[in-house]
């Protein structure tokens, strides 16, 4: 039996954990907007000449925003049985770091670096995606690069370790004079080719540093085909009928308000994870 | 049965919808060299010295090709039995919006934004191409991008992301006086790395920066395998043998002469959309 | 019954058009170094701190190499039958004009277009690769090409439709002050970013020009699957075993001494063109 | 039966060379650091803001790493049974070259060259990583590589003559004053090109140059899938179970006092290739 307060709290749980009632939907869509408000409110207040004309207006908008998020983070914390569990928890750490700069700002001045803190409010959307099951479609993906992440780290590391070589030799080919001024840049000039990026910022200019370089491009030209052919391959694998297929659960986007599990089955009555009773 | 000026439509709304007849066929081919030579003409008009050259030859060509247009919009208009849905329908306003820019330009001199209006004339050559069914080489193809749209659509949302999040590490990282003026402008360097274009306009300076911007690219040049990883197993899929076919319909290209639907049955006599009889 | 004049003929055709005897490997080989020599030779020539230094050996070079390919040339045509269809064929031209344009240099003085013509000498490496059977490994994938060739076309034509349309749009948005002088030029730009070279010799300079570029770049980042995921699919199919295969014929690299006619079986006694006699 | 001496040897070998004990994975690890270390202080040597800095701590650490990386190389003589196979092993050379610059610089001074030799010690992290079998993942990777040698050497071949013959052509076209000053470089700029690197140190200027490079750019674009297409196919074919598997050994990473040979399988006694008793 639940005490009136109880069930405030229970409903406010409801509708801000889950997305499976109208309110729910309602309160993740809003929340999507208003993340997405806020990003584009940091890069507008990046750019000097928006920033000189509108400060007012911008200023105002991300207090509005801030404490939106304040809130937010506020019901959170009282909506959950263990508070702490939530405040050290991965997404616990970004809303407060994504909330606190304006405040910090107004003791100590616009603090620069801080302010692009709020950026990681980004990070907040893949929440809000995850409950909503957007993300379905790509199951088998994410499978086909876990599946193949082994392969690709191997792949990774033969590529850095090709580029220090590669990036040790140019220096010693190409020189200071020629703005490969010191084996890190050089490595980094390396990498640039390698992956066929290209800035140009940092050109070989004697004939043999040339050489060199366009055995570098044919090289990353060639390998680019292996973490293609890896996850190709994967991917193919993945999608082959004839595989016994793991049997697939009916999940459902509610997290438990004891221990905020999550993943429970569509007929699930209590958590799997504390026994707490799921509403 | 049909009048004489009934008949004289009917044909005209044959040769201009249709492509199955000789006539048809030629209209066709003299609309396609009319449009690629009117996009050359838009193409020379811009560069500077040709237009100081051959001002008078190109405005008399544009003056020639305009008025084709005119007529072929308005033999459009005549021949169909509903005009305002020719005129309101994707190619209608194409039409319109590529024949009017000279008539404009009668009027108010010479505008600059709206002669570029002419180059939406090659999206008519979408129109003929479907008409005279030369994509049909690249059926699967298509439908292998459609199948794999929402996984597609999925990775660039995460590159996006990606580039907002690293874009804006890179603008407090490098800084404005490395180029990183604002985080909108880091965010753009971002795109340019991860796709491996990498203009060079704007470079990091900083180790640091060099340092994650090598990140960047390796990481762009490992998820550049997963949409052609995708396409590749979508595609393999399409093309495997013991797949049930879709019974495949003989379709022309005929269209109705009242409701402009298509993709009626060779054996077609009537509109299946409207009823109309077909010719 | 052959004279002897007939049978030194016909040795020297052996020699030079076959790769079954030892004389006739040795001669690929010889050929194929000097060939790679002569590249070699132009290449060193167009360098000037080169030529000034080393004028006189490389001009001996070059004459010994030039009637190496004149005295060539004259054995070809002497121990053919047919001699004018050699001169007529895409070989007999190709050895033509990458033999004379020394000898015109000493009538007209040095022409600079017409000595680079001598790196047409390249494209007979193709001929003895293909009499030598070197080529041998790459056929599944001469197949696989031929087989997606008719959707890359329509790929590369989806390409440069969108690179028109898009550079058009470009002209418009960023202008002239930019670097997008006309149309043509903004379309290289297009192309330069689609296909993610990104020279960065022309970039946009604008907040929506970068953004534009940023979706082509992504656009480019995407469909860069396509062709990959065609020809992998193709080249896929061609190795699969249950294919039913064509039966292989054993071809040999004897050619016709009467009508060049070649992939003549191993136990081929006449030329299956002409019914002349093989040796 | 073997001396106190010899067995002390013995053991030592088993340290060094093995990575079954827990010893010999201990040597192993710590070499690992110690390798990454002396890369990271080649690196940071050549900065010279850095090593301005730290002068004194980097050469003390580079003589305690040459002392350590001595120490190795002498065990490793002492402790196999024909040191000069040993010596004059690729490892061996590696071995020596990475050790002696230190030592040289105390001679002749620090001869820059020389000290980057150093780099070189990367170059052994390969044997490390094969003793403790690190590249299992990549097995099949390894021989889906190995089965498209053939197939991607004759492709990157035609890239070279592609580019070859194109460089030409760009050098006749842009000419010295657009910076194609010579063909070598013009060629470069083609691999740069077809590559999808894109420098943009050297860019077409003039509109047919434009129009070639373009051409040139979609062809690059191309012909990625092609190598991407051959890793893919063969990648999938090792994966495929329904082939036949060729038996697996179960190898031990233990390689021969005597002769050096590896690849032993776990339950070997002796030698494959010398006969000599594995302990």
């Amino acid at each position: 039996m639940y005490s009136a307060k109880k069930h405030w709290k229970t409903k406010l749980h409801d509708i801000i954990y889950e997305a499976d009632t109208p309110a729910g939907k309602l309160f993740d869509v809003v929340l999507l907007i208003v993340i997405l408000a806020s990003i584009l409110l940091v890069m507008l207040e990046s750019v000097k000449s928006i920033d000189n004309k509108y400060h007012t207006f911008l200023d105002i908008s991300e207090w509005v925003i801030t404490i939106m998020f304040s809130l937010e983070y506020i019901a959170r914390i009282i909506t959950v049985k263990k508070p702490f569990k939530y405040i050290f928890s991965f997404y616990g750490i970004i809303d407060l770091l994504s909330t606190i700069p304006k405040y910090i700002s107004l003791i100590f001045g616009g603090v620069h670096a801080l302010a692009a803190l709020r950026a990681l409010r980004l990070l907040r959307v893949f929440r809000i995606l995850k409950l909503a099951r957007f993300l379905g479609a790509s199951n088998n993906l994410v499978r086909a690069l876990k599946a193949s992440r082994a392969k690709i780290s191997v792949f990774l590391f033969a590529v850095i370790i090709v580029a220090i070589i590669l990036g040790t030799i140019m220096y010693l080919v190409e020189g200071e004079e020629n703005g490969f001024s010191n084996i890190p840049k050089s490595v980094y000039w390396c990498i640039v080719t390698l992956t066929t990026v290209g800035f140009g910022d940092i050109a070989p200019q004697t004939p043999l540093g040339q050489f060199i370089a366009s055995m570098v491009m044919i090289l990353g030209y060639g390998i680019i085909a292996v973490p293609t052919g890896i996850v190709s391959a994967e991917y193919t694998n993945q999608n082959k009928p004839n595989k016994v297929e793991e049997p697939k659960l009916h999940l459902n986007s509610q997290s438990c308000a004891n221990c905020l599990a999550d993943k429970h089955p569509d007929n699930a009555k209590f958590c799997h994870k504390c026994g707490h009773p799921l509403h």
